[in-house]
């Protein structure tokens, strides 16, 4: 089961839902597209390629669920279900990707029947989310090759199969990394708010045997500081053209002290996350989410915080691109400088694509 | 009601159970100096200054229930105390230090009847309590002036007047500055594992009316780059006689991230909570605590971990002196050179002390 798919036999989107992860296991069906952007902005689903994949079937679902006789109509209704995708979680970028690509399949002017168009945006988002599993691999080959043998590997909130179509960005290097038989121990961060180390990461690595210790996001700086971390993998949910890194809340703290200790820090990014229109990564909007994320844990059964206690909960946080060692992409592992060597990485990929569909 | 306190009505000890905090307030009392050690290996009661005076209090306790008829036979009974309760918890100095001095006052050549021992045992725990008080007061005097009108402070676990016998250390300067009317805010850490900055510094906010902002330990190095913190002040469990400070787990990284964004960083330290017999903070024992701080958790009622996960959870680290701005101490904010001018710190308040006692 992919993390998110789509259902053939039935016409429907189905997807793991997260939230309740690791004590159940369920499948959550969808055969509305505003009940798939619940879904994301609610984090059945996330993840920055998961949320590209689901935003795409999502569009494929609208088209379904639309009853537009011609293409214009349908156009449409498709906008107003991107805009509605759209608006779910405003800070990784292949949402707006995933979805710009199928409204690009829905305009291609060589197809011309309504019913056409809409299976052609299937197709897409069924290629999308291809594309992503065998990135995800492309990717954990060139980052595996930079973990030694004998290895103590930070990892920042969950970036493996659940984050993506299936295989996952640093958690898939970690994963590769593993089965290429390195012996590696892996420093699972739990990732509050949303825990999504301790709930996700950590039984990721008990599905794929790989060692690791579960330790809160606190710990992560003296394990650093005490010389039990060799390299650090984290995820991105957007990078700027100069190699800022939005990522989940924490990385950049562990970015900056991962360079006061000379420990290699690496983000895996596949291309489709690199936004080139931003110079920087101060344009990058940062969600605030809901304040009971933080409020609403109970500590040995009882409630963590006074009940009403304001509360700041940004998702994300930006790493500047000079706590960056290198960017593991689907391409290469991309050094300084970033805003040369990133771009050209990033437009020699769209290139291949280009020339595949051809 | 005082956080651990001596009941002279019915002799025994009282404290806040801590754990119960923000949702239930609870008085424990203690009649047994073992459950006082037990109290303090839970967590009923934690912070360097409270444990010192739990510690001192249960030395009181343990000098009444002994049934010695001379002061030879009070001491073996008195070293045993001292042994169970030194092996509470290993990294705060206060409860060594606690202990150490109601041995000292157990000696004292000039009391001879037994009875008087066990009495001047109870004074020397009221006065260590009672200090503790005053010197937290001169401390906050001393950390306020470094805090200007409109500061947005940033602080870590709690350091109240829970941590303390009461007023608190850094949170009592942060209590200082609010009472002399300087507007300030003041994000708190929650601080996992144990979440007492959610549980028990917000609650305290409240009490004095400090406006405060709760937020995810991930999400401090956030705030410090947009540049949304100006100070920050955190506790001390032990601090070397270099200026290496050990708190909770997690203040190294806030002091990396701070000096990174030119953010000044001041632990707020008693002379008492400095253990000049140790170079650096490198010789000071961290203590691992139990893996169900980090498992016991749910997040929106599920468990947040797989069963059995391996976990490491490191109490405490060490922020080396070279983080540290300066260190708010009841005698002055003492600044580099740290293993100069600490050390003087500490003598000239032991002299004070001592000559008040002539």
């Amino acid at each position: 089961m992919r993390t998110v798919e789509w259902d053939y036999d039935r016409n429907l989107v189905k997807m793991i839902d997260q939230r309740q992860l690791p004590s159940v296991f369920e499948i959550a069906e969808f055969t509305d597209y505003k009940d798939v952007a619940t879904a994301i902005r609610e984090m059945y689903v996330r993840g920055a390629p998961a949320i590209g994949a689901a935003a795409a079937f999502g569009m494929a679902l609208a088209a379904q669920q639309s009853r537009a006789a011609n293409r214009e109509n349908l156009l449409r209704d498709l906008e107003e279900a991107a805009a509605v995708l759209r608006a779910t979680r405003p800070t990784a970028v292949n949402l707006f990707w995933g979805i710009e690509r199928m409204l690009r399949a829905a305009t291609n002017e060589e197809i011309e029947q309504v019913d056409e168009v809409r299976q052609a945006i299937l197709t897409e988002a069924q290629r999308l989310a291809d594309e992503d599993v065998e990135i995800n691999k492309r990717m954990a080959t060139n980052g595996a090759a930079l973990v030694k043998d004998g290895d103590t590997i930070l990892h920042h909130c969950n970036t493996g199969s659940l984050a993506t179509v299936d295989w996952g960005t640093a958690l898939g290097v970690i994963r590769m990394a593993n089965e290429q038989g390195k012996h590696i121990h892996v420093l699972l961060d739990e990732t509050r708010p949303q825990l999504q180390g301790a709930r996700l990461s950590a039984w990721e690595c008990e599905q794929y045997n790989i060692p690791y210790t579960l330790i809160a996001d606190n710990a992560a700086g003296h394990y650093m500081r005490i010389g039990q971390v060799d390299i650090c993998f984290v995820g991105s949910d957007r990078t700027a053209a100069n190699g800022d890194v939005a990522n989940k809340i924490g990385t950049y703290k562990l970015g900056v002290v991962a360079k006061e200790n000379g420990i290699p820090f690496f983000p895996v990014v596949p291309t489709s996350t690199v936004d080139l229109t931003l110079a920087t990564g101060d344009d990058i909007p940062i969600e605030e989410r809901d304040p009971a994320e933080i409020t609403g844990l109970t500590f040995f059964g009882r409630p963590v915080a006074p009940t009403g206690a304001r509360v700041g909960n940004p998702a994300f946080d930006v790493t500047p691109y000079k706590y960056v060692t290198g960017i593991v992409t689907e391409h290469s592992v991309v050094y300084p400088p970033f805003s040369l060597n990133l771009r050209r990485a990033v437009e020699e990929e769209q290139a291949k694509i280009r020339a595949r569909r051809k």
